[in-house]
């Protein structure tokens, strides 16, 4: 068997989310099939991060194990040919050892949550983004956001579903980003932490819009992650706006020679 | 009567292009429908440039004459309401005199072409980009693009359909910009003109990727240019990655009334 772990860009409008399931279209899915179009009775993949329905990836990294070698190249155009027409691109592969896990070998996981921050609904991006209408200060979102660095209690953001052991995480980074782009103001947090709990981006973010709305102060953000009690988390951001934008390795996993991007014609 | 300006951006994706068409949908379509929902039997809205199926825009121009008078940015509202769900959105409306037309009060064109420069199928961004998958040489693009500049017969990068009276046209900038996105290298070429022959930036960007690609020197595409012959030109570029970004009155008409960007909660 060869071992190869495969970098995933998708849109995750389609999708009922990453993992399989009997009767809902996944991510998941789409790659094993694509997968089984280049052999029969292959184990199932193994992901760093399950997405949930309607949230977006921009480096979802899987593993999967093959009989036949491959090149990375061809084995990333092959699965590109046969994801056709899926919102799912493999943007690089490559070999792995076979004591690599895309799960757990991952020592960080980096997501971005995008804001359309203008009156008019989005047209380019929508699904892709969640439009809030009304102008956002983003320093007090920053000041706000400053609070989550380093080990919380993280009750407060977490899914009453969430099955992880503990609450306590830490959060390497919460950074507030502001782009002009071609569709007008957008506002980009980014976030870096060795995992997170069920629904936390999206249960930080929603509150932080509060902040950014002027409804909450940056010391009401703190006072409610303080209180580690779900009852006082603002409403969860909608998924449309989450992408998982990095997984990190110990040592570097893709080195693009899947990617190709510098081959001439 | 009252007169209006509509700045409008539209994902040309669904659209058989801009103008009205017996059996096919189109933008043009979408907005007099949204404007029947306020008043009967308005006259026909007049724009600053139609666009080719699957073209889109950023800020399209176009006016409409009302009975009744609206402030406009609640127009805007009520138009965005009707538009839902086409990728249709109105971002400015403002209140102009009589004597302005869209199309005629126009001096300035101004469009955007986008290529996503990369070797895996585009997802976030399909059909609204061109994907090209081996690496772009940017400089030999800019280096051919500067001879654009000024007045040309631009026989060579006009369709043989094209009405205009005269292939002679003056190109006032021809830029090419490279971005780092989050999916990865974009190309985009920006252009400015008065007006614009038809199919000439499709045509004219076909035929830089050229150079961009190797095929082609510069010098190459200067004596392509200067034969004024459409024989010679490069292939033409694919619609969707074709974007009218601006269109430039000799005052000022959004002053963003219409959108309410800055409004608060």
């Amino acid at each position: 068997m060869a071992k190869y772990a495969l970098k995933i860009e998708y849109d995750g409008k389609p999708f009922k989310g990453w993992q399989r399931q009997a009767d809902q279209p996944s991510v998941q899915q789409a790659i094993e099939e694509a997968l089984g179009k280049l052999e029969k009775n292959l184990p199932s993949i193994v992901t760093a991060g399950r997405t949930d329905t309607g949230v977006h990836a921009l480096a979802q990294v899987a593993h999967c194990e093959l009989q036949k070698p491959w090149q990375p190249f061809r084995l990333c155009e092959a699965l590109n040919f046969h994801l056709k027409p899926d919102p799912v691109s493999i943007v690089d592969v490559a070999r792995v050892d076979d004591d690599f896990s895309a799960r757990f070998s991952a020592v960080e996981r980096q997501y971005i949550y995008r804001i359309l921050n203008r009156r008019a609904p989005a047209t380019f991006h929508k699904g892709q983004v969640w439009r809030v209408p009304y102008m956002l200060d983003v320093e007090a979102m920053q000041d706000a956001a400053n609070h989550l660095i380093g080990l919380h209690d993280f009750t407060t953001f977490r899914s009453t579903m969430c099955q992880a052991a503990s609450p306590v995480k830490t959060i390497d980074e919460a950074r507030v980003e502001v782009h002009e782009t071609l569709e007008g103001r957008e506002i980009q947090f980014h976030f870096r932490a060795r995992s997170f709990l069920h629904n936390q981006i999206r249960s930080i973010v929603g509150t932080l819009e509060r902040v950014g709305g002027g409804g909450w102060t940056p010391e009401d953000f703190k006072e409610v992650l303080d209180a580690a009690d779900r009852q006082v988390c603002g409403p969860v951001a909608p998924p449309q706006g989450l992408y998982l934008s990095k997984v990190v390795y110990l040592e570097e996993v893709f080195k693009g020679e899947g990617s190709n991007s510098g081959r001439s014609r």
